[in-house]
């Protein structure tokens, strides 16, 4: 067996993590391999003198691309300015590179990819979503025979358990997020999270490799969920559905439309009970049907068990280009159907004196709608259910609602 | 791009589902692969003169074996004896074979992936378990980093389907045997279906990738389905679980322990909830924790994706082994501990006059039991789940109940 030498760059959570998997696992690891392997560096800025690994550290990025016996680097550093000028040099020197950095794949992939090729060695990136759930090798591998039509995914662990702690523990928002925040599952700066970026990001990976052609972040409406209240939990539950926010694309026939937002979803969608911080993504292809896969989407090792699984796969395959990932840049987003375009079917509260007297006004509008009954409803309370119309046209009728009630939410159904 | 000839062997249901969906998703899989391609031969023994395929078609195996320009080949006939014959001659000719014969797998997977690495070519099965669920590629790929400590699966279509009528429309399994008889779900002879054969098979060829030996059928304890009665089902969802034909393999530190048979599965463990001719694979791992795939475990154009993903994958690596996939060949079941010396709690149903009577025996027996309730429950008849005990002291508790009622049926829980 040849010896592969491999860097770490970034030794926080998902480094750390990756090094102490790989060194758990090593035997077994390198018998799967096939290859005996070593980390030889590990680059990071803050100083870890206590670290059993502190004989690998370096601030010195040089030191790992000027190595010749380096062939496999992971860039575990997160953000895109470093990280993108590193891993571009990186491919450029003819390394393999495995990352866990959404948004750098969500901004780059293309262009990395195509780096990589041009170079004749790998750019993996199976930690980049759903964490340690096996997606990506699935997608474009598994599925090659699939003309793919839609991906819908719970997407980030965060929003997904404080989505949870609303809906069975009748915390509000403020609450759950605070309980996520003291139990690390959420930054102090919660907004990635919670606004939908993190699973937006997730979502551009995902259709990218479905699709074929680079889907940025902003082609995609993204929305979280910190307006949602207790009231529409409720709501929701007594009309069937759990609310969860979802990254969702699809091919409508006439151009992809791509959304990340909180969506009723009906309990009997596998979607549905898929709680605390899983995730889970339904791939819906032409040949397959409908496959689900499950699984804790972030942590420590199970991050670390997709960056090194991605490890073994590059240092199998150092010196050929074996990555089938492939997407064509897109200049523009002309393939992307406007999200209010589509038909749709839209969850809405509103607040008026008397309110059930609008009943009659709001079948006019929008059709045949589900009213959602609730215990001790106040009388200036109504929530409904629309049927599936052009959001566009939804969105007028909800102006002329306006005029005699404020319309306090409004939330898509999956 | 250059061309690559395939060939297929067996135009049944498998066969004629991976032609027609290679040639409606030509362009793409193509595009995704990076090669052109085209199927040269078809192998049957019988005639299609309808076929729009018919110029394909040939009786003659060596027209394949021979031909220089067919690099892959898949083998869709299912059984051992020409299966064995033919793909053991194409590998050692070069060919790449991709197969979703699962007894084949099962009883030969070490050799012939071992003379598919001597010849520089690949054996691909991803068809050969759950159907189109992508799960061979993410158990031996993305999980390589991880110890596996156990996998639990619903592996058979046909038998969940039967339990899923039984479970919610009260059917008898001789009923429900007959509707998936008539829906084309089983076979007039189903006993490989639910005696749990089929299901053995592909927990073989998990178990032989996850830890790396080979496991036999004849290592796998197996039992069916043909004996759960209606009652079963109510004590069971009495006792807060559905009853699944579950495909079991856990390292429990002093062996292997490997069953295929029916178990109360509580309604909280995801797999109580996966219903139909749907397949689940629930892989737990140290680093991961636990990851679930579920999808079509059978069908036509399901399988074909799997093998059309094969296809691409063998098609784009023609000239190395890239099959990352092996085990070694096990010399004896030593590794395999037997299925009885290990804990369980397991379901009793038992007949005996005025079968309250024996509650305090039987908790002399076994410990602290639950008695499970029953509307309008017969006064000669009992119910309960035993505790946590290895499950030889369990039958011989069991024998001496006997001698004061009749067991009628003993379930296994997961």
């Amino acid at each position: 067996m040849s010896l592969t030498k491999i860097a770490v760059m970034g030794f926080g959570v998902v480094g750390s993590g990756t090094v102490e998997l790989f060194y758990k696992n090593k035997d077994l690891i390198e018998k799967r391999c096939g290859h005996e392997m070593d980390i030889k560096y590990i680059l990071d800025l803050r100083d870890f003198p206590d670290s059993p690994f502190a004989d690998k550290l370096t601030k010195n990025f040089d030191d790992i691309l000027n190595d010749d016996e380096v062939k496999v680097v992971c860039e575990l550093m997160g953000g895109k300015t470093f990280a993108y000028d590193y891993t571009k040099r990186l491919l450029e020197k003819g390394k393999s590179v495995v990352t866990s950095n959404k948004e750098l794949v969500a901004a780059y992939g293309d262009e990395l990819i195509a780096t990589a090729k041009a170079n004749g060695c790998n750019y993996f990136f199976e930690a980049s979503v759903g964490g340690g759930i096996p997606i990506i090798r699935p997608l474009h591998q598994c599925l090659a025979g699939n003309k793919v039509e839609k991906i819908a995914g719970i997407l980030n662990g965060t929003t997904n358990f404080i989505l949870t702690k609303m809906i069975y523990d009748q915390l509000s928002f403020d609450d759950a997020l605070k309980m996520a925040q003291e139990l690390g599952y959420a930054e102090r700066d919660p907004s990635a999270d919670v606004d939908g970026f993190d699973p937006c990001r997730k979502l551009c990976i995902l259709g990218s490799l479905a699709f074929g052609k680079h889907i940025y972040p902003e082609y995609i409406h993204c929305s979280g969920i910190r307006t949602i209240s207790l009231d529409d939990v409720e709501y929701a539950a007594n009309a069937g559905y759990n609310i969860k926010l979802i990254g969702l694309i699809e091919d409508t026939g006439d151009g992809l439309v791509a959304t990340v937002c909180p969506r009723l979803v009906p309990v009997s969608n596998p979607l549905a009970s898929v709680n605390d911080v899983n995730n889970a993504i339904l791939v819906t292809c032409d040949a397959l049907g409908d496959a689900l896969f499950i699984g804790k989407g972030a942590g420590k090792f199970p991050t670390a068990s997709a960056v090194v699984g991605d490890i073994v796969d590059a240092v199998k395959h150092q010196n050929a280009d074996i990555c089938s990932l492939t997407w064509a840049p897109s200049k523009d987003n002309s393939f992307i159907k406007h999200y209010k375009q589509d038909k749709v079917r839209v969850y809405v509260r509103i607040q008026a004196n008397n309110a059930d007297d609008l009943k009659n006004y709001i079948t006019s509008l929008f059709g045949f709608v589900d009213f959602i009954p609730r215990k001790y409803r106040s009388a200036d309370e109504l929530a409904f259910i629309t049927p599936d119309i052009v959001e566009t046209e939804i969105d007028k009728s909800l102006a002329l609602l306006a005029e005699k009630a404020t319309v306090k939410k409004k939330i898509r159904l999956l």
